[in-house]
């Protein structure tokens, strides 16, 4: 099975390595990977058989395991040699997937990854309960690996991703939300998983507090670099499912530097649109074509880029080993599916 | 405040003491208890101030403090000295106050303690990401005191409570639900936690297994006969919100009995509103008066003093200090509130 979907090109020139980006540390990382699954399909199992059914659904709903991958890749990196890694990532999987059932109930939406959600199949309450019992579940993997300082992390990020959430609900619809609010925001919700994912590999290695500190700081700004490429994603026509931000009212900020660079016709039209959820037919359409004017996707292409440099340079404190040359392809990746 | 609103009595003879039972415990705990909710107001901080806001909300709404009560209870019976019941006892009440917020959402119910839900004031949507939110400090608090066991017992009861609210999903409008998958998912949902609430206690104090293993049995007892008490009252016609289980097509137990008892004309009452949830207006009053003709509510109140019994029995490995006697009051005053 292809780990992601055939990405198309609508912002930039081709680039046929694209996917070939993220194989490299897929196939570095392939055996743990396996195990991760493993961990995954058996920590899933309940009696209440609904459980694995619905858990099971968005888990292997082809996702790309990146975050997972995070963890792998920086155990990897730093030459660990245990197996900790391994439940550890999945613990990662479930609090992130957790975060996806719960979003299907935020988020009213009807597709992810192109499958139906489990909320539009199950219900909301069955999406919230399982959600509950993954997020658990993590917990008691990593009661049993028995670290409280990664205990502590993830405990700390899973935190800060309801802080992120629930900050996006309250800014939801409002054309005047600043960029730098967006940006943490953003932080929150989504780099904070990343950064923690990507951290645990050199604290189950045991490695210095510096190199714990540049996985935190290269996950976090890949984290970042991703969220902004996908909040890109959401206004390129070619994608499986786009506009999704649109119809939510969604502030990202390809509309924050629309709404800014607009005259006043342009401004009632994303006041009407964004702000007050009056939509028509054309409307995406025409959000699309006044980001293309204004440059606002590739200006956010380009603050993803910024944030991947950033993220590059964090990985200069490792030797350039065949992990650390992977791990700046998937950075490369996680911008290029933009183009 | 009062920490409870007056019983009223439907099921059996007046009994003047009712609130007393509670009290006793209340008043030996009475410092430890201004420290939890001063924990708990403190911890339920965030720079995003939606989420004090509906986290205060539920928190601070009347609840009985029940579970963190027991927590302090049992560390008391036991001589516990230090100060890390407080902490804890905040854990309890965070896990219990997420698994309400997202109960909102499971049970689409209006009102919780008579006043509007957190959910139908602020949407599915802020009520899910605010018990992550309250989950994720409960976690928190617990790696700051830094025992796995306690972690352990935690992230176990968090992950069975899931599946227990699962469980209570798949029943839900099964008239043909047994008698033995009731007390299961009872056990579950609610039972647990009032015996992880209990055990921690003596975990805390560091006393011998068979301490922990009798707080945990009394709590596991208590629980059940807690929530059998709950689902009688749920019938009981004076009771400020009434109704809410046989409007949902919840099963539980005074309905399984009544269907068990009842002839063919009753039985396909049962389906018919409980099954189909097709109800009228009188259904909620032809409910209950099958009820009373079977006297199904007072067989459930039966099984309660029966688990009350055992939890009564479990105490007796103490000795009969002021703790034990308010905890075996306790017990008395969750099953005589139906009264």
């Amino acid at each position: 099975m292809s780990i992601i979907a055939p990405i198309t090109h609508h912002f930039g020139p081709y680039n046929p390595y694209c996917r070939s980006n993220f194989d490299a540390l897929h196939a570095l990382v392939q055996d743990d990977l396996v195990g991760v699954n493993n961990t995954i399909v058996s920590k899933m199992q309940s009696p209440i058989e609904l459980i694995p059914q619905i858990a099971g659904h968005i888990i292997t709903s082809g996702g790309k395991r990146l975050r997972p991958m995070l963890t792998l890749a920086s155990a990897g990196l730093v030459g660990y040699e245990g197996n900790r890694h391994i439940d550890l990532a999945a613990c990662v999987e479930f609090i992130h997937t957790a975060t996806l059932l719960h979003d299907d109930v935020v988020d009213k939406s009807n597709l992810r990854r192109g499958q139906d959600t489990a909320n539009s199949v199950w219900g909301n309450q069955a999406s919230v309960l399982v959600g509950d019992f993954l997020f658990s579940r993590a917990f008691q993997i990593m009661v049993a690996d028995g670290s409280l300082k990664v205990l502590k992390i993830l405990s700390d990020a899973s935190a800060v991703i309801a802080e992120g959430e629930v900050h996006q609900i309250i800014t939801k619809n409002d054309i005047e939300t600043a960029e730098d609010v967006y940006f943490q925001i953003i932080e929150n919700k989504t780099a904070v998983l990343f950064a923690a994912a990507a951290r645990i590999g050199a604290i189950i290695a045991e490695r210095p507090e510096s190199e714990e500190r540049a996985l935190e700081a290269f996950g976090r700004n890949l984290g970042v670099a991703f969220q902004l490429t996908d909040d890109v994603l959401d206004y390129s026509d070619e994608q499986l499912v786009c506009g999704d931000d649109f119809r939510d009212g969604k502030i990202t900020l390809p509309v924050i530097l629309a709404y800014a660079a607009g005259n006043d016709e342009e401004r009632a039209f994303w006041r009407r649109t964004i702000g007050d959820l009056r939509q028509n037919e054309d409307d995406l359409i025409h959000a699309q074509t006044l980001m293309l004017q204004h440059g606002t996707l590739s200006k956010t292409l380009k603050k993803a880029r910024d944030y991947a440099n950033a993220a590059h340079r964090n990985l200069n404190l490792f030797a350039p080993t065949a992990h650390r040359i992977a791990m700046n392809e998937v950075i490369d990746f996680c911008i290029d599916r933009a183009y």
